[in-house]
């Protein structure tokens, strides 16, 4: 659609490094901005890498979670969350990362959650694909869309089943290496293991990433009480750190407010251990005040009745300005995060980063764009305070704001949390609603 | 996909009557259905008319609306809500269009929402696109799903600025003839006028569609109190239907008990008046029991903070066979809606419809997939009771469970309501802010 | 403690007379009234009778209810709700009775409610008193308190188990002439029949309290969806003032908006009959917005756990002025209300009524006597805007805000409503306990 | 009412000793002595000193608060919270002592709470009697009572303005001698020194206390997060054993939940410290969840619309039930205790008593009583699970669950604390309502 010969773009320094004098101008600016222009043509340097960004002090918009998104969408299985649509629905998957490069993520993460052979073929969950398949398939897509924008690929592997059922270092570090195959020859730009809930497990992912020669992001899902050893955060990061990984943090499992200050211990630890490292933070789009050490799983509402703890754009834009104040530079989201999040992100960083997503084309900051709506009363509502300080009703007077999690108290080694290729019989499901029933 | 001269289809009548003798049965019925079975080749009958359908006491699924899952997607500015994203982006109007088919929708509605001229033009709305060409995009991606599997097309007009303007009935019907020559050349299955606030708008619509000989529906987006000048729901099905309408109903604006409810109304007046008509119900994914006659318009959280409002697939079951209960056969959604709302619709009527929709391929009812989940006691979720009895926690303890809505009490006719070409300007944004300032 | 020959008052007409502009400007009035001036004395004319001060337009402030106060003070027992407590702790009674009046009530309700021989003796529960001894203990008591103060003596009498039961009209107003000698002999001011749930029965009650010559009050306890036979409360308002009643109105059973709803209705039933009377309000200090027609009894907090809902004196502040500006004159309370609430009452209608309650001499209106707290950010609640806008928290996160009500939908008549002088039996228990598992 | 010779006692320890195998059937026990039995008459054994009964592993119930109960009466200004009740309406003091000691304590505390001179006259407090006036008088009443029955007289003191006002160690302790000189001439049973938040001024205050001879309590006003100078409720606990105490705990500022959890703390100070003491709780009946350092003075709500989180007798009956469990003997209440809230301690204690309350002579436990009410749907409430499970509703949906307290952070020394004998002026108000203004 752009010119020949051009690229369109939306990054324009010399215009906003002119006029950032204060927060508050800046959104004004921001309105004016976006309701009299729309599209930019120029000449675009090429993306910088992963730890270069980084260096240099500059903002990474990460993308959102994507088994849950595509799961509401109708492609992905609830239960075992694994990515066979990257193969199966390729349109869907694609359209999925467009949308994330739109609302102004700078990296594609390959959608290779869970994709090691042992979790594909878990508790019965058949697959018409193999798991080379479904990662040369994800890894496609991905640098598809990154090319459509100034985006990175990263390729990413997670916790195995066969970590949780003891399986030994070699087991499991032959299952990571499997993906990273895959990673190599499709030559991702850099890598994540990400969602793990055990640092020991994580650190095996480190070491087999980093004999790739690529940066390497690790980051637990846990929350400030530690990992499920109950290793803190702090110490969590220098074993992740001296494992090799560029770039340490948090994803999932929590709300922004935990992960923040998960991540701030981990920041923390590294400082005092005399270490250095960047940081990166990947949390719910879910508020999670009442979860307990394994977070939104622990909840009764996981993962069918969230609905009701969903952040609204002004959450994330909180949430945004707070990660950046706090430090660190890698910002993005995971489950729950639908590409309006990941927009919010972007437009509150809009001063740092120097320019607007593409998504936000015909949007307004703050909630401007109302002005143009029908009724004079949702018009009153173009504007930052309004949205700032809305205390948001849940429509439900039946129900309560917080909920006591399940705390069933297994963790790695636990029988309850063998896995088995088969699916889970009758008799295994019944006895554990008759367990569930008595924990309550 | 499919083997070559068959078509991949869900419907299979035989086995399913057979094995319904209750509703409880059934739904374990589905769960061993939906793990061991995954798709079935089969000879498909061409799709009838939708008056055939409901004529003979089908089942008719409704999409969800476009225009709030393609805002948060990033193809639709809030505000104006307009839907030139069918001309500018049909890559992602295709992909929700072949959701909310998967989901188990019968109908694809044309993205054409308040796609009239005069709206398009709205306080500064600048189109790149005439209104035909959005018409014209519209009609083709919903006839390339539709095509896709068992679904009608139909084109949509909606309220417009010029009514609200106190323009003639002249002036007014012919907006409506502009969009209704593209939907005739496009050869649409049907029609609808919907989301009217006021009955005789509705009226003026259904009197011009009327001409095309085609099926119509006419949907007003009011509640049990009656249209903005307090015509009864009673009384505004009997005016619909005396103006031609086949179908007439409700969407938008309430939750799904508040449409039901003034469905109820509607049914009832139709039938004292010793009419006939067919209904339908399309109502919000968001819980509104705190609002006013002119629904979620009026709550202090639209658009942008309705997040904790939104309904569960639990609360979309329950409201499906309520609707399915009252009478009612075609039922969807607006706004609010995403795919996973439309198939929890299609999956409580499976045993009405004698199928599940695609989207459900993987899925289990009630959380079935779960059985598939690594830890234990998310495995014990696995199960109809537990989502049906959970009440689910907002995460918010800081807010409400209810809000107080605005009501500036304005309607067709007041001079806070006349439209305008030019954008609103920074005075008059001015005056709405100071006069939303005093009214709380 | 007043010098000898004089009565100390709180009333002083000049004064006030002259600076009350504005209810803003009497608010800050008060704040210096309070903290400066404590007692005052002045010849005091003879209280007059209760339908002079109602002709007159004057406020007359009702006391709160006696059986909830004084089961929370341990003397009267919860499900019987019976006043034996009369009799046998006078001094408590006595005290409740000074401390309502204290709070500035002008009327003192013998505590005779539910003090018909037949409840007296229902379902077991033994009686160390006869009903002559209550009924008369209890009028000396409310007698020997009114003459401490400006207060009228009203005798009370309410629905009984035999009208439930299906007695005829001669047993039914049999009972009610039982308590009436005792009222008749005891010389009461005036006499009320209060918290009737059909209006049949309360015409009864007011065709024998006619028989005394006294003024008569008749107060149903029901909604706006009328009594439990579901007469309307416009038509129940007429039938008693054409039973002979001069005051109607509503007490118990729903919260003041409620309450205030009801009594408009009765208001106009009134009017539109051509009919003349005064109005009266004695509601819960419940807050019941999710209750049905038989109000909090059938809500699951009723009776032990309504805590959460109690209102605060803010609230009640707010509730005086509306029933105030309805036109309601005789402005009380019923279950739930503890002498501040109705101290709060006095003090929103201290401009209308002259003068402050003895209970304020060292109160300040809203919040004012803050000022001399020791932390200075609670002297910073020290006003008015504070309190009236403040949103109190539940401190209940696991909590709902609201219930869904009993409905057994069983009245006067049914077999489960019929009345016995045996206790209830184990297997009667049995039965109700199995009914009420179902229901839910 | 006894008959001569003999006095009215609840204690009947050969009875129960035989029939407590296990609470659970002890319920059901009560549930029929209740309704049978309604007086017992026996000979009485002398009451014995705190620490013989401490010492012998009984329980001891304290009273309520008295300041928040007598407002509520029209006793007590809010505000300055100081007892000249005792002085000005002995009647409403002893009332309150007595419905307290129906209710089951074991313990009067003398109404003399902020009954120091410094105190009375603080910011424009003016008083019509003397601090020794209202000392005496508070004794006098509290052994009136007490003498009606099985109760123990404890002369209290508490935090001082002057400490606040940073007063020397001989002037902070000048001022407790005052108090304590009534003390021992009207020979209270034991002292305490209650409501401190600074642990120093508390050990000043035992070590005048100990001068006497009697045994000492001593309980803190703080949270798990220790005294205002942040010293750890077990380093508290400490520093009041050495300096002599025989009792310590915490009353106040905090919900039962909270005061547990913090008294446990002590427990295991004292016990690492290789000391012994006794521990007492009297904590709030408010739900504090969501309060700071200094409680619920800090939470918005304080004082005047705590009404949404007072406790239920059933959160009552938890957290005697829980603080016996811990090891506490001495377990009563503060501020928010309405004589049913003690009452509901010695009913969930009554088996380790061996008795019940007065007060429950004709109470059921657990609702047993609604057995008698007339509706069938209520005598369906009349069960243990009923209530044990229930989570009341607010009837508030407009209201959150929880507030954000306010945080000044001054504590002793600040300009903002130091105390004044005039009244706070309209310039210092102003100044605190704008402070507090910016603070939101």
């Amino acid at each position: 659609m752009a010119p020949a010969g051009q690229k369109k773009v939306s990054r324009i320094h010399v215009q906003l490094s002119v006029c950032t004098p204060s927060h508050a101008k800046l959104s004004s600016f921001f309105i004016l901005f976006n309701t009299n222009v729309t599209n930019f043509y120029a000449t675009c340097a090429l993306p910088q890498g992963i730890l270069e960004r980084l260096d240099a002090g500059e903002v990474v918009i990460g993308d959102g979670g994507f088994v849950f998104a595509l799961e509401k969408r109708g492609y992905v299985q609830a239960g075992p969350w694994t990515p066979e649509a990257a193969a199966e629905h390729p349109e869907a998957v694609r359209q999925l990362h467009r949308e994330f490069l739109r609302a102004g993520a700078n990296v594609m993460q390959t959608f290779t959650f869970y994709a090691s052979d042992d979790k594909l073929e878990n508790r019965g969950n058949k697959q018409r694909f193999t798991g080379q398949q479904i990662n040369e398939a994800a890894c496609d897509l991905a640098r598809e869309v990154a090319n459509e924008g100034d985006a990175l690929v990263a390729g990413g592997v997670s916790q195995t089943p066969s970590y949780l059922s003891c399986k030994s270092e070699d087991e499991v570090k032959a299952i990571f290496m499997k993906q990273i195959e895959v990673f190599v020859k499709k030559n991702v730009d850099f890598l994540i293991a990400e969602y793990f809930e055990h640092v020991e497990e994580a650190e095996w992912a480190v070491q087999v990433l980093k004999t790739t020669g690529k940066p390497v992001a690790a980051s637990l899902c846990i929350g400030p009480d530690g990992d499920l050893n109950r290793v803190s955060p702090g110490d969590c990061a220098v074993r992740l750190v001296n494992a090799g990984a560029h770039i340490v943090g948090i994803n999932c499992h929590f709300d922004p407010e935990t992960c923040l200050k998960t991540v701030k211990l981990m920041m923390e630890g590294v400082k005092k251990a005399g270490l250095k490292a960047h940081f990166m933070i990947q949390p719910l789009a879910y508020h999670t005040p009442d979860c307990g050490c394994q977070g939104f799983i622990d909840l009764p509402e996981f993962p069918f009745s969230l609905e009701p703890r969903i952040l609204t754009r002004w959450d994330m834009q909180k949430y945004a300005r707070e990660a950046y104040n706090a430090g660190i530079r890698y910002i993005g989201g995971c489950c729950g995060f639908e590409p309006y999040h990941t927009r919010a992100l972007a437009e509150e960083l809009a001063p740092e980063r120097g320019f607007l997503p593409a998504g936000s084309e015909k949007h307004g900051n703050w909630g401007s764009s109302l002005a143009l709506h029908t009724k004079p009363w949702v018009r009153a509502r173009a504007r930052r305070d309004y949205w700032e300080t809305l205390k948001p009703a849940s429509g439900r007077p039946m129900c309560p704001s917080m909920s006591t999690p399940d705390s069933w108290g297994v963790t790695k080694g636990h029988a309850d949390l063998m896995q088995q290729k088969e699916a889970t019989s009758q008799e295994q499901l019944k006895a554990l609603f008759d367990k569930a029933a008595h924990s309550h």
